[in-house]
């Protein structure tokens, strides 16, 4: 089992943990386009409901050399997936879920913060080995 | 040679067909933090001025298999490369380079037209075997 799946296993079991029923394990987010449908390539969405709030979690295991480069893309998918979602199942919050570590050594820095506050970035942090929720930070 | 490169020149002898004057072949981006400074892996920023406009220019050549992988990654960067740009070089204007055909295949679908519009894109259409800047799009 490649690392990815380690990372996203422990993120649906800490959401159960936290009260949340696992909805979909993989939800296919796609952008109409007259007929067609085009993929948004989001391999690993997680959907999850408690009560009636409703959640969508983009999972990031920030094991890549760069966290930089990782960080490009995680924002890059964030912002068209988030649209993806308002079209396709509004009132569904997307969060992106980040290991507490990766929070604290990467996360914190200007540059990201920045990134959150101006757009509105909702994040979950979890600790990949007691699979559990850190924070909410919404 | 890689095709990186041929995009790259490509876009460089375009902007110079246009009147500009290449400033930096790759223009180094970073961000401040405290003391240190954290490299923005922007490996292949052309900064360029004409006049006493000063423009810097993310080049994509979109020859990867997957457009919307690319898109991703590509407005992730557009969004911390703009933010380290304006705080770096200020007055400086980041723009994207795509390719014209590229342009017209993916980015007038109405997810890309999206972000363009709610997030201020600048884009720059190219064609790569002519060398020649097809459209400014601010």
């Amino acid at each position: 089992m490649p690392p990815k799946d380690l990372f996203h296993d422990s993120v649906k079991r800490a959401l159960e943990k936290d009260g949340w029923a696992i909805t979909h394990e993989q939800m296919p987010l796609s952008f109409e386009l007259g007929d067609m449908y085009i993929d948004l390539g989001a391999e690993k969405i997680v959907a999850a409901q408690r009560g009636s709030e409703k959640i969508a979690v983009e999972i990031k295991s920030f094991v890549r050399a760069s966290a930089i480069s990782e960080f490009h893309t995680a924002l890059g998918q964030f912002f068209n997936y988030r649209f993806a979602l308002s079209e396709q199942d509004p009132g569904r919050e997307l969060y992106l879920a980040v290991p507490s570590d990766t929070y604290s050594s990467f996360f914190t820095i200007r540059l990201v913060q920045n990134m959150i506050r101006t757009y509105g970035l909702k994040l979950i942090t979890y600790n990949p080995k007691l699979e559990e929720i850190v924070e909410w930070i919404r």
